[in-house]
């Protein structure tokens, strides 16, 4: 065991979060046009502190093409340990859009502390996370000269719009990332001090629904009663798509769902899970809504769902405009779970669109981008290995947990590189993931980087 | 007849044009706290021309009291013709907001003439149609050196959101507005070159419903599935509300709507309507909807409606955001018939909403503003004074219409002053009221004005 490189990250850790809140401080909103600058400025960021850490071949490889403008990928690797593994870390350095602003305490992009959390947009997703990795790798190595494995590392400006440029280089170019494992940390305990991996992800596609009526707006005094409303046709399409009840009535929409193992939904079933808890502290609705034949670790993690992020279009000011907009559009995602397969979810949501559409309107269904579901097998030697060392730190048994949430990428490392990914994160669940006041705990923050430091030699022992 | 006014309307029609312009390019939207000063600078253009023109007891009246920030009302008189009629003319200074801007062909505020139409926010709605009584006032007074009737001025800031300004001012100091009959320029022509009246209108409510969930907003990759979402509550009770036939579904809705007499039906039906050519020339939707036992003009003028105008809330930027917001609006109104009051209609829609919201959320319905249904009786001299105006400038008989569009004051004017309505307006079908490519066809401005002098000199033969 590498006491010294421990004993570093002590030592540095203030630094540690100095540095972390530069990164912060860059608004690197991926699905921004106008923050593209931010994006790359992030990305060079990361760049430097990874030369700064010693690690080699530090560079951008950038993802835009004759098809698509993407943001760049960071590089890294160190592969001085012949005979040894080699891991893949991954995070990402873009994040999503910081509105609603005025419901930030303190602004998105000026990192601030309090009651030993740092808040920010990207705090903990993933910026925060990110910075474990460099952090853990700059200890070993500016501490021991070397590090107890091989490392590639590769950091990506697409994740929070779906990654399509890693997706590609993946496919591409799948050898330069070739190795034995892969390290994610984008994922969250399951309750503070509780060690967690995660080994599941849902999938996800969202695609938005345009309806258009008329050919212009219109005056809803003249107009209303002849003219199509195209809010009113899709909520009319929604509220046929998403029932009360919660299910989804699109056809075969549930066909290929795979239901969780037996002995996965027993260990579910013992996780320190109180759902009145969670009802009143994370979400603070009247009441849970869902599939009630289903528990709700079971409905976020295996169950597949839709929601609605947002309906542009109309009149969105203050006060009253009487208009019946030509159009309007629903932003609609629907979580996968293993089993599902993007494409064929998309198709059968855009026929049912095209089926049930009301009178008066038509309908484009927009795919925006997708991710695939996947599930990781509990039983290889890394798995093993990051539970061990997150045990070492928290001082309890690792628990294993899925995420309702998706990256892309996990699913394509898993069947591009045919490699084991460990998503050993120290999130929260009050977190505030894609909210307002997102933040990340500084313990977790140091702790992660003390078990990051441990796995690395675990897999290299 | 004074042939010298209508000369001097035609000598001056230029500069008339000329000045209106000036007025629509004072971006007066009266729902947008932003242009609070510019809604004053056009009451003062208005007043200056009102004095130029030769009235008299020009001002502005405030409508600020401790409950509200008002817009103020434009107040003018000429009084000098004893025993004759006093006709009350009424007009609005405010517009609607110009969005979606990038609509427009030429800028809002930016006037500018095409194929003998003058484009502008507020071309005919209401500042062109304002502008004919001004300048008929002035040519009158300006050739003749007096005027035919006396004639009192009331023009509005709010009437795009509401008036509640003049309505309480109509309450208060209904004396101030005596008069034997209003002249409202506000509507339009049932088609291009018809003589036209409007003889009823429709009310309505404006209503905001704002849902909330979560206490906050959500990712929807780990809470999709457990939390409610506001959008799909708000689909579910707007698909509930509004069904697909067009039928309202709120209990006792259409209880006390009044029928149009059946001499009424029979003038509509003999009105050159064609519905095909309506649909594709106005509407442009694939087909025209609402309930299909009415015809189009019933749906229109004597059909109360339901629209949803814009649903703020959650998303709306390019791409993508995964949030499942804590709370989200529905702007909604409702076109409201004689036999229906808007507080009653409200109570209902707030009932069936208490009684039909999804799990999981809670609803609030705010009362934006509202507008009273009138019918105006055409067995009067005034309504019989203006017919034969029109009938003397545009050569063919007048026909009655209703509107399907609110004027809340007229409602007032019939209520609290007991006088009739005489309103005479020179739209056209295709001028994009509330739409982006708003215009005013300038011959009917010319005619219009023709029409207003001839009209002042029949009441006051």
């Amino acid at each position: 065991m590498s006491e010294k490189a421990t004993q570093y990250a002590q030592q540095n850790g203030a630094r540690f979060v100095d540095e972390l809140k530069d990164l912060l401080r860059i608004p690197s909103v991926s699905t921004a046009p106008e923050h593209v600058e931010d994006v790359r400025k992030a990305a060079q960021f990361v760049a430097d502190h990874l030369t700064a850490a010693g690690l080699q071949n530090v560079k951008l490889i950038e993802t835009t093409t004759s098809e698509r403008k993407g943001h760049p990928l960071v590089y890294a690797d160190w592969l001085n340990a012949p005979g040894k593994p080699t891991v893949l870390c991954y995070g990402h350095y873009d994040v999503q859009p910081a509105e609603p602003l005025d419901e930030w305490k303190t602004p998105p992009f000026e990192p601030t502390e309090r009651d030993g959390n740092i808040y920010a947009r990207g705090a903990v997703d993933d910026k925060g996370q990110l910075w474990m990795h460099v952090k853990a790798l700059e200890s070993l190595l500016k501490a021991d000269g070397t590090l107890p494995v091989n490392i590639k590392v590769i950091v990506e400006g697409e994740e929070e719009v779906g990654g399509e440029g890693i997706a590609a280089f993946v496919r591409e170019h799948g050898d330069v990332l070739k190795a034995d494992a892969a390290l994610v940390s984008d994922t969250e305990m399951f309750a503070p001090e509780l060690p967690t991996l995660c080994v599941g992800l849902r999938g996800m596609i969202y695609a938005e629904l345009e309806v258009r009526g008329a050919m212009t707006d219109l005056h809803s005094g003249m107009y209303g009663g002849a003219a199509p409303n195209p809010f009113i046709a899709l909520a009319q399409i929604i509220a046929l798509m998403k029932r009360a009840d919660g299910h989804i009535a699109i056809p075969g929409f549930y066909d290929n769902v795979e239901a969780p193992t037996k002995a996965e939904l027993d260990a579910w079933r013992s996780l320190p899970f109180d759902e009145e808890h969670y009802r009143k502290t994370e979400v603070g609705s009247p009441a849970l809504t869902g599939e009630e034949a289903f528990s709700v670790l079971e409905r976020t993690w295996s169950r597949p769902t839709m929601d609605v992020h947002g309906m542009p279009g109309g009149f969105i000011g203050a006060g009253a405009k009487t208009v019946i907009p030509a159009k309007a559009v629903a932003k609609i995602s629907f979580r996968l779970v293993p089993g599902m397969k993007p494409a064929e979810t998309f198709e059968k949501y855009k026929k049912f669109v095209e089926e049930n559409m009301p009178k008066g309107v038509t309908a484009e269904v927009r795919m925006i981008h997708f991710g695939e579901p996947i599930v990781v097998s509990t039983d290889n030697d890394y798995i093993h290995a990051a539970a061990a060392a997150m045990k070492d730190v928290w001082g309890k048994d690792t628990v294993y947990v899925r995420g309702g949430g998706s990256i892309p990428i996990v699913g394509d490392f898993v069947r591009e590189l045919g490699i084991p990914t460990v998503m050993m994160g120290f999130g929260l669940p009050d977190d505030n993931l894609h909210a307002p006041n997102e933040k990340f705990h500084l313990p977790n923050f140091h702790r992660g980087i003390a078990s990051i430091i441990r796995f690395f030699e675990k897999v290299g022992e």
